[in-house]
């Protein structure tokens, strides 16, 4: 048996079949359940743990106090040749991404460019996840989500209204990785903080303040204040707009009805979502813009660098090499998130055990 | 005669009327110096001074130059239904950006949604003058150009490949002033660096490091140093991708072959720009968005102020009242810039000296 404390290893498609059978044993059809697990494995192929298996206990969790629709009827409620809006029946987020980013790239590929909105969905995972896809199309995407919980105020308040909103942009290249931006919009993200915490460490200048506005940088006091955004002002607003063009615009949730999915597991999330593919070849030769993204990739990778740093990386290059290496060595999952998932295999009577 | 310090208060249509004779003088047709003067006033009114009637002498003088196609012939290159390559033919960034956005709205009204990018332009001055232009359509804009300088490395290194890159969003409200977010992707532009500079005033912390990475709060060494994304690495990030989607996508400058408009009048810009425009009604009826949009605005606006803060501004409300106020009341301009501005009339023989 592995360690208590060292993470163990394992192979990508161990894990994809480890959330396939606990989604279509809680009920998921195969299909759905294939679907969450490829996005899942994903993020943790690229390194984003936070939005990976790890997060699979909790999905489990909502699924089970019935706070989630294992059965959805995705489809799109209104729609034309560029745009539709998708209701996501309160179904797994990555289902409803997954079908909202086909449509898109289905539209993009008939005419050019597309825009799909989602309501009543939930937690999606990583945004890279769909934001990459139309990457395969020649396409280059914009994808952004109002976040499941709110950790910032208004810029100059003090009322939880905001979550970390994320966006994520994707554009190909040619030899070079393709460009995938996903940042969220906050300075730090939430379970950054709380890991901080366990491990009794401080957080940086700049990450939180308190009510008042005074820096907090012990992260188990963070119930007394709030995330920060980056760039003060300028990140609040561009947070608020991504909120609206993701939520409202969907009429998703947005401010005050927003459920904190991780402390309420049974009030329907109704999660917006939004994504945009555009076909690069309405604007350049697909070959030439390659190659010309290439160079600016070149260039901006092989300037000039700062004493002491050894490497100048793109938007999704480090993700893209992390993919590159665990698909071949394995994914190092924490000890402590594997102890987790043994216990929901063992709840669930799954066949693999991860052991 | 007006005071040497004390700024000058003129009515829009006076400035309006004064860039447009400053522009028709130097020989730019009057529909096309009417368009620059729209678009340059209305950033005065908007309080958006550093892209205002401040920049009409170095537009002169690039035209003088020759470094500027007084008589461009404006035209898209490429074109669909929903997306169209506008070629600036090194024309008025604001004559081709309005150009551009007409197209988008057109194909926006006719298809629900639109992307038009722009190459062989040059600074068009202030994105919200172009975002905002679609709201009296119903329409929600995005719109990012590539810095007119680079002020910038890339993150982890010294050269300067990236300018402000900034981007703008717009979304229509009903009651309530319309959202219209335009931020640069830097905490500060190197304008409020060179005015902190001339008044001897200290700049914060966070806005510039030197190239060890060292704060540089000294603003008369910013050469030695360069400007900081918002939020590290992830403004760089964003900054990237906005300037390979206005620069790169349209064959318009970015990175290494970006001309500092401030230093060299001759060398064509090759400045890229791109907008998005999209109907609200592809997802919602107009009239429920817009009530749906005066909720959330007045949640934020209302919800609890930390103290000491009077009022909690949504992006572009400050900019919004402004303009109102200064329809009204006239726009005061600084003393050294009407000095700036007497002069032009003076060399151009202009019938208002603005005395």
């Amino acid at each position: 048996m592995a360690s208590q404390t060292s993470p163990c290893v394992f192979p990508a498609e161990r894990l994809e079949a480890f959330i396939t059978e606990a989604l279509t044993t809680l009920g998921l059809p195969d299909q759905d359940a294939a679907i969450c697990a490829a996005r899942i494995t994903e993020a943790d192929l690229r390194g984003v743990e936070t939005h990976g298996i790890f997060r699979l206990p909790q999905y489990c969790q909502r699924i089970r106090a019935g706070g989630l629709n294992r059965r959805p009827k995705v489809r799109p409620v209104r729609e034309n040749a560029v745009t539709a809006l998708v209701d996501g029946d309160n179904g797994m987020g990555h289902v409803v991404m997954t079908y909202a980013t086909h449509l898109a790239i289905k539209k993009a590929e008939e005419v050019g460019l597309a825009w799909v909105g989602t309501f009543n969905g939930n937690h999606a995972g990583a945004g890279a996840a769909y934001s990459t896809m139309p990457l395969l199309h020649d396409m280059i995407s914009i994808y952004s989500t109002v976040a499941n919980g709110n950790h910032m105020p208004p810029w100059g308040g003090v009322e939880l209204l905001l979550g970390t909103n994320p966006i994520s942009v994707a554009i190909p290249a040619g030899k070079e990785p393709p460009i995938a931006l996903d940042i969220a919009t906050t300075v730090s993200s939430a379970g950054k903080v709380k890991l901080a915490a366990q491990k009794g460490e401080f957080i940086p200048y700049g990450w939180m303040t308190d009510r008042r506005g005074q820096p907090l940088t012990d992260p188990k006091r963070a119930s007394e204040g709030f995330l920060l955004p980056i760039g003060g002002y300028k990140g609040y607003g561009l947070n608020v707009v991504l909120g609206m063009l993701a939520g409202v615009l969907n009429g998703a949730a947005f401010g005050r009805n927003v459920v904190d999915f991780n402390k309420d597991f049974v009030t329907p999330n109704n999660s917006g979502h939004m994504i945009l593919a555009m076909r690069v070849d309405n604007f350049q030769p697909v070959k030439a813009f390659k190659e010309e993204m290439d160079r600016v990739i070149r260039e901006i990778r092989e300037s000039e660098r700062m004493e002491g740093v050894d490497r100048i990386w793109l938007p999704g290059e480090m993700e893209y090499y992390t993919q590159k290496e665990r698909l071949e060595n394995g994914i190092p999952i924490a000890a402590a998130v594997v102890e987790g998932l043994r216990k929901l295999a063992a709840e669930l009577s799954l066949r693999d055990r991860l052991d």
